[in-house]
């Protein structure tokens, strides 16, 4: 149902969430970076790297987490007018396989737009070579922040 | 409603979980500690970190997410027989105040156990001195993988 | 970490309850009915019908979840100022045992409130004659409407 | 990501979806009725009616909850081998815009089935004649029962 073809109310989005991205600090400190920005679709990389995992040598969840929150986040930053913010109000993500892959793609994308409130829907994808498999999905709920 | 007093089905279980701890590598990197284990209920605590924060300086919601998975996913293994072991399906995570204090806990708990899906709550608490405040609240849904 | 004595900002927050309650005419259909409203906490309660069944004559999820989300979106609604109304954004709502039991109390409680976003924490517990279980829990998210 | 074409495992699918259905009393009692079984994909049909309404006369978002529910966990049945059944564990579902329309909706879909779990994806759509807006979307687990 979702219309991909959002209009950006800032033309300049592109590079406000560059610049924000550059500010999240976690980012930087887990490698991973921004590789799409459309109106109302983000997408960020993580590779593998086994100081992130957990008990079974699998990236964490919650490292799966902060990759495709921040996605969601700015597929929805991406939608705000200028001078807008955005918070995370609340998100529910499902694991549906090992995360275990060479690198993960965080895909965000806006379902809902709204003035005061933004849903969001967001996969991680793994990938290793060619083959993709898809490690988590989540809904999220974002607030605008004037 | 719940049952604070779960009796556990292994005597070894705290020792099984600190070692399960010992093993996630995540926690080491970003600086958390398991401090409280007892049946069905399990704390890590995090101390703020500059290089883990979002674009406001705030911890990430994603790092905040990764305490309180932990210690949910922790709270439901402290309570499985000996040999299993547990899978977070999924869970959903409300955050209530800016994640910017000294110190984190989270605290997870079991709101009911099962023998295949057991459903656990966490809070994660910011403290300030003596200030505490709640963070984060999460409602998590984990197998029991045998 | 909830704290149960919430100030309500409208005095006449319990008539006001009371008054939309009425005007929720699915709650007359299934044969609901408000049974507690303190500030920031609210029960309903429906005894069983087999004409709200699912194919295994539970109660089917959906009402289950239909007195859960008035329940907590009215605990909302009852610390809000006057003129102001509720909107549920959102909730997660986990089955923890059969729905089969005489009657059904939903209790929906204030976690924590807020100028925009409330959130609500709700059970439903299943009553046979003295015996008690949980049936669900949610976790919901509440708008203010002005 | 989701792949629509999936195999269903039992050839008897659609009757079997159909006979549940129909044992599921609620919809008759609501007038619900099921337009559409596919293996992976299911949908649930609900002109709207003023007794299933809240204070604001829109139907109540329980009631929105309890067809696309059905929808998610039929979607769900669907691909089960012969002699399975389904349960839900638990969802998470947005409301996107106000429940007012002529008709709703449900549209269930297997996002990942699993031998023991099963995540699903559904959306509500409002329909006004030919104008069509989306009424809330849905994150479902499903467990499957032997």
């Amino acid at each position: 149902m979702s219309n991909y073809n959002f209009e950006p109310k800032d033309l300049n989005f592109e590079a406000k969430v560059y610049d924000s991205f550059s500010r999240q600090r976690v980012m930087q400190s887990i490698g991973a970076q921004l590789t799409k920005v459309l109106p109302g679709k983000v997408e960020i990389q993580l590779p593998f790297r086994s100081d992130l995992t957990q008990q079974n040598n699998y990236l964490h969840a919650g490292i799966v987490t902060t990759i495709v929150d921040s996605a969601c986040g700015y597929a929805a930053f991406s939608l705000m007018p200028e001078g807008a913010d955005v918070l995370t109000i609340e998100f529910k993500i499902n694991f549906l396989s090992p995360a275990l892959a060479e690198i993960f793609i965080a895909k965000g994308q806006v379902t809902k737009p709204g003035k005061n409130i933004t849903v969001c829907s967001g996969d991680v994808i793994g990938k290793n070579g060619d083959k993709e498999k898809i490690v988590a999905t989540m809904l999220a709920t974002i607030m605008t922040i004037r």
